[in-house]
């Protein structure tokens, strides 16, 4: 990597995204409309659950593949773009530079391939997490060849105790695929409202351009101009998908779009060198999750579904409630239990029914349901503007605090 | 490129490929079953219109999905082995050859996608010669970043005339993104007996293996090596397809798997360096593209399908057939059709109807019905068993011939 700045041909290629990007933006939104029918003919179409008429209307599923699908083709003419200045054979041709871009597309193609199949086919939870870790080699291998640098800084507070850096060695490489797999699926458990899905990929995608389009100035420029050529067309082609996707909803974004949105940061993240920070735009995500664990892994009762629930009467979203019988929760269960109601994150009551059974009746373990305890009911789109809120409060701006202010008190600048 | 021959590491990864593969084809052969119900309830089921009982069976479509997917997750893991002797900080990268197999993988993973997208979707025909050739692009660009020759040196009996060479320039890179769009869509046209799209693939396959193993002891070794640790996972992952999709068909391959193999074809074509060889391996495609130009590029009626017709009563097949007027019919048509009949490629017949009008009845312009001109009717098994040996002499013998032999009297060896 050299350290001089980004230079003429640069601004050139990052204009040349934007025109291209708008150009995709403009073809998604052609799209949505030619191709509806057949999306709905192929079987791809569910009923939105939140709504009064639900069962009568036919909404178009996995819409994301049209943005995923112009994002790759946009992506492909833009590395014969970038690479243009080393198309005389006098140059010396960066393949180092090119792998990256390479390895990076291999990894989404195949993640938008694992989304689409999984709308279609309705795959299992092993598939999606073995996928993207098998997806994420390619990665690895070009973080090792690039750079293949494990240590990581400590921070001050810890640095008498443990030493100035410690080298991860393999654990980097674990991190870095748990990273892949992570944000591949991270979007995917915080959905279920109009406009979720693809708002919050929205928003981490315009955080990571701003932090790229600050980090121009640094000396890792190179990589977040690297990230900042995939960012512009991700937010243009998905841009038309999030307008139909809002409230009301006309089409849905499918898996496809969540697999595509999440494998691109983790790939602008593990390539451009600031995973930590991709993490912390992640902080509603990682919320979600970690909330969501005592039911992934059954120590709570999971019913199919954990949306929000309709009242007709109002047309607002009430938290959706799972009931059990107390006798059926384990030690770390109930602890689970206890711990979420105790920092609100979910309500529960203990009744006794007519046989004398003692049973419990809580709000799922979902931030959406967490939303509605705290402020609930409330009409569907007032629900996504607040979730759309966390995500811009507790991802963007609490990631910049702590990435330019808190970061002085433990790393030297 | 270095000139020294196949190590020890090599053997072992040649080794390793194989193993995985069996596994592969296992892993392939026990999912066709396990998935079949998820296909048919996704709409993707087609009738068999060969059958007496066509409309009574459905059959799993696209079930070239399962091969191509299983066949990435084991190149992704072939990456990772066949670099892994670098992968100690001393070694020097070879990032040359690690953007071949990215760039390769990178557009056979986006034809796969396109397929199976063209399978659920059934996509327009301007989309399916586009994206070949878009995702032909990375190709290119490692084309000319690790070779950027584009000579070609001229056969013997015209260098008189025309010199020793010719430099093509940027018409070389307009040739290979033709290769891309031509592979990607030859198998797919030459489609709709059991076993024939997933059939010729393997032979096809199987020849490219045979090749790279002789050309192993050549100078470009390390060339069919890649070749090689492509094309062994490939016939082990859609052999299963074949026997399941052999007569009577249990299975249809979607266009998937034509998609799929053809641009694997085509990459290890390319980045293999043989690709003038590997277009022989098609001579049976090619000659049933040039066949089928009448039709479809509208010089002669094109029906919606040109499969062969059944005879119930026999349960055999016969040549099907398009009527229309002898006065629709303009010059190059005409020529064309008196052209084809002369050579016996199709057969044809005038007569008057009721109202006077001359009508023209002709077999439909493809090798399918070709052969049922000269043999039929036939049993379908029959008639794919022929058409597989039509591929094994002149697809792979011929080409043999030509590369070993007919060759020593256009060049120097």
């Amino acid at each position: 990597m050299t350290t001089s700045a980004i230079d003429r041909f640069d601004f050139f290629t990052i204009a040349f995204d934007i025109l291209i990007s708008i150009v995709g933006s403009i073809i998604v939104n052609r799209l949505i409309p030619i191709l509806k029918e057949k999306f709905i003919k192929a079987q791809l179409w569910g009923n939105d659950l939140n709504k009064r008429n639900s069962k009568e209307v036919k909404i178009a599923e996995s819409q994301g593949v049209l943005a995923a699908g112009i994002f790759l083709v946009l992506m492909f003419i833009m590395i014969a773009v970038v690479f243009s200045e080393h198309l005389h054979p006098a140059s010396v041709f960066p393949h180092k530079k090119f792998v990256e871009y390479l390895a990076a597309l291999l990894s989404i193609c195949c993640m938008v391939l694992l989304g689409f199949a999984d709308d279609v086919l309705d795959l299992r939870w092993s598939v999606k997490l073995l996928l993207p870790l098998i997806a994420s080699l390619p990665l690895l291998l070009v973080y090792f060849a690039n750079y293949h640098s494990t240590t990581i800084i400590l921070p001050k507070p810890v640095r008498p105790y443990l030493g100035q850096q410690w080298n991860l060695g393999i654990l980097y490489y674990v991190y870095m695929s748990m990273v892949a797999v992570f944000c591949t699926n991270a979007i995917n458990i915080l959905a279920g409202v109009n406009g979720l899905e693809v708002g919050q990929s929205i928003i981490i995608a315009i955080s990571i351009l701003i932090f790229n389009l600050i980090e121009l100035q640094g000396v890792c420029w190179e990589e977040h101009l690297f990230s900042l050529y995939f960012m512009i067309p991700f937010v243009a082609c998905t841009f038309p998908i999030l307008i139909k996707n809002w409230y009301p909803a006309e089409i849905f974004v499918g898996d496809t779009l969540c697999y595509f949105a999440g494998m691109t940061f983790a790939v602008v993240g593990i390539i451009g060198h600031f995973s930590k920070t991709m993490l912390l735009f992640f902080i509603p995500q990682i919320i979600n999750f970690l909330l969501s664990v005592p039911q992934l892994f059954h120590f709570i009762p999971c019913p199919r579904h954990r949306l929000p629930r309709l009242d007709p009467e109002l047309n607002k979203l009430n938290p959706s409630e799972v009931e059990f019988k107390k006798s059926d929760l384990k030690l770390l269960g109930w602890l689970m239990l206890r711990f979420f109601s105790m920092t609100k994150f979910i309500r529960y009551r203990e009744y006794t029914n007519n046989d004398g059974e003692r049973l419990i009746s809580t709000t799922n373990f979902t931030i959406i349901n967490t939303v509605l305890c705290w402020f609930g009911p409330l009409h569907e789109e007032t629900l996504s503007r607040i979730l759309m809120l966390i995500q811009i409060v507790f991802g963007s701006l609490l990631t910049f605090f702590i990435r330019y202010y808190l970061v002085k008190f433990f790393y030297d600048s």
